[in-house]
């Protein structure tokens, strides 16, 4: 099945905003298993809406619209659809009984116009709005099923998720497809393939496929196959992971989109136990990744950032003739900053950057991308050594990635925790 | 005049990447006068090609393409247009001629497959590209002008600004159109609308528009007019801004897409003097923003991310009672860790934040949103409270930028510099 995305309004039109709601939903038909064939941005006219769809009828099966929904623009966008399907138009008492009680809520007597938002094409089927007044509106013309939603990330993702994927699954019969996505850190894409393709080969007996999805110093394996009638997919694709983790455990972290930072904050939580950072050309980005997460200040206690050498020595204790000697970026400084950050902030645990991020700062012997990592455990410090590329942020992002891993494999190893242990089975 | 962009490449479709490409080329048309009818993301065969095509040229006068000339993908998207342009193909000896160069200055021998690189349409007119193997192309067919470039956007963006803006101003005899933009932090879209709505009125007599474009706490104004004969128009853009700077000097930190960190920064920079930062509820990405910018450890030394209470006591010496009475997010809590920054990290300035990002940690006195943020420099320190909103993100994000803000109307009062001593007039 082949769909089109329509993205209608003009802040995507003048550049003032980027499309990611197009890029969501092309991802969440993908994993459908519907085939995206085109994505349009058009502008708010009646005009504009009328050619996307007559060109859309004898292409798609399926038209996924979003925007041109707001209080404002209501009129037009409705009204253009109204027209194109030949409807007339009904009250959606559902959408009135929300728009009313949003307002009787908040105490303010509903404007006149509000009353519009309940009003709805007759031809379309409602799907309902959680979180705002605008309805999503389902459509059928010839073949082709038409859905419209409202532009709001937020809303459109709900109404999409929750109210459009089980219908476009039930009318449009597609073969419930599931999915099951492995996050991994510090592999690249093509040493991920040298050693998993024996592992990738055997998926085809199940008529299972795998698709690689690097993204920003991470690589997300997603396994994909069809609901068999024998309704045994969920127990092999579970054969299948665990088949696969013991070849690439060192770089497995979790399920399903969870973040590493989210790992570590878990394992640390549950563990009771906490940590500190001590941070040079990370230059904070360890420290927001951490904090990030909501809850984080259970077990995260601080950092000492110390982007100049003297705030090396006087904050965490670096000894100045290691500096003189070995310099900044190097093993020593790296593990007594670690040391230092774990005494002064009191945690159980510590990790330290410190490198050349770029893209000046390089010499001969330490190029731009030279970077120490230090951790600091309550049975033992070390430091490792990694060469990053010349791209300031990219270094600093991945840096604090390669971070977070070795913090969650020192966690582990101090609490005697597994893999299987740490890994959350069923994270949809 | 109309325009469309169209995207050519599956990566979009299946959702992996979000289109940067087509939000600026869009903001770059926009500029230059020219309105974006539409956005096309389309699929990496010449069927799709063919039809995108045709269903152009009737509607715009300019088609902008991006992505599918890679080097495997060459063949395809090349061969489609030279199909559809019903032309023959030519070498063009400049661009073999960078090819040759690229890989015998790696002292690589060069793959017959890139000598197809060279191997363009004959009707078309080539784009240099600078940064690539892959050139812009050219093309015209009835009224409409085609321009096929690469997609990877360093070469994409070159190629456009340097070969295809002046040629389209010039072929396409557009008027040329010229921009200011005014960076404003700490006020929001319809307050400065009320400030500025007489000032705006007087634009209308010389033909000069003005756009808000609030994004992530910030607002930028950009004012546009067109060159006129009399060449006038500098002139009249420079009084028309020196008229609308006193309006909202506490808020304008700068022209032209400057980032505020970056004018904090070359201040700090001019005056040699160093600051440092003292972060809790911005849990490192204020020290994040400031340290992304290149060569700021000439005047940033560090920040004590004070997460827990009991680190605000034993690394920046806040009073543990002053906690125990007033609460960590006070301002007297704010002012001595502002204090205790800077005589911990011996700098000339310090800035503090402590407050309550959310999504948990409210209470009725001080709900999700608080914050106060201390600021600590030669002759004084003092804290000032805002209230954010309850998204954690957004809250993290607007603390900094207010942080900032602060930091450099402190570093100018104390330096005795005024808004003009500061504020890059050219930064284009």
């Amino acid at each position: 099945m082949k769909a089109r995305i329509v993205t209608i309004g003009d802040e995507i039109l003048i550049g003032q905003i980027i499309d990611t709601n197009s890029a969501w939903l092309a991802a969440q038909l993908n994993a459908l298993g519907v085939r995206v064939h085109s994505i349009y941005s058009i502008s708010d006219t009646a005009e504009a809406i009328h050619k996307a769809l007559d060109e859309s009828i004898d292409q798609v099966e399926l038209v996924l619209m979003t925007g041109g929904l707001g209080p404002t623009k209501d009129d037009i966008t409705k009204a253009a659809l109204a027209d194109w399907f030949e409807s007339d138009w009904k009250i959606d008492e559902t959408v009135l009984a929300r728009v009313k009680h949003h307002f009787a809520s908040r105490g303010i007597p509903m404007p006149a116009v509000n009353l519009d938002q309940a009003k709805v094409p007759s031809v379309c089927e409602i799907l309902t709005n959680e979180h705002g007044s605008a309805p999503g509106m389902w459509f059928k013309k010839g073949n082709t099923v038409f859905i419209s939603m409202p532009g709001v990330p937020y809303e459109m993702k709900a109404i999409f998720a929750d109210q459009a994927v089980p219908k476009i699954v039930e009318r449009l019969s597609l073969s419930k497809i599931v999915h099951k996505t492995i996050m991994t850190q510090g592999i690249g894409e093509s040493s991920l393939m040298e050693i998993i393709t024996p592992w990738e080969e055997s998926l085809k007996e199940f008529d299972l496929k795998l698709a690689y999805l690097p993204s920003y110093g991470l690589v997300r394996l997603r396994i994909s196959g069809y609901e068999t009638t024998n309704a045994a997919i969920d127990q092999i694709m579970q054969q299948k992971v665990d088949e696969l983790l013991p070849l690439i455990s060192d770089f497995v972290y979790g399920f399903d989109d969870e973040k590493l930072e989210q790992v570590v904050g878990r394992i640390l939580a549950s563990c009771d136990q906490t940590i500190a950072t001590a941070e040079s050309c990370t230059g904070g980005y360890l420290a927001h990744m951490i904090t990030s997460v909501s809850g984080s200040s259970a077990y995260y206690k601080g950092s000492a950032l110390t982007y100049a050498n003297d705030a090396k020595v006087n904050v965490l204790g670096v000894a100045g003739n290691t500096i003189d000697k070995l310099g900044a970026v190097s093993e020593e400084v790296a593990i007594q900053m670690a040391d230092g950050a774990r005494k002064l902030l009191q945690t159980d645990f510590a990790v330290s950057t410190t490198g050349v991020a770029g893209p000046n700062g390089g010499t001969d012997e330490k190029p731009v991308g030279t970077v120490w990592i230090g951790i600091a455990s309550p049975s033992r410090t070390y430091a490792l050594k990694f060469m990053m590329g010349n791209h300031r942020e990219r270094n600093i992002r991945r840096t604090a990635l390669h971070a977070l891993q070795l913090v969650r494999k020192e966690v582990m190893r101090e609490n005697k925790l597994s893999l299987e242990d740490v890994l959350l089975r069923n994270n949809n």
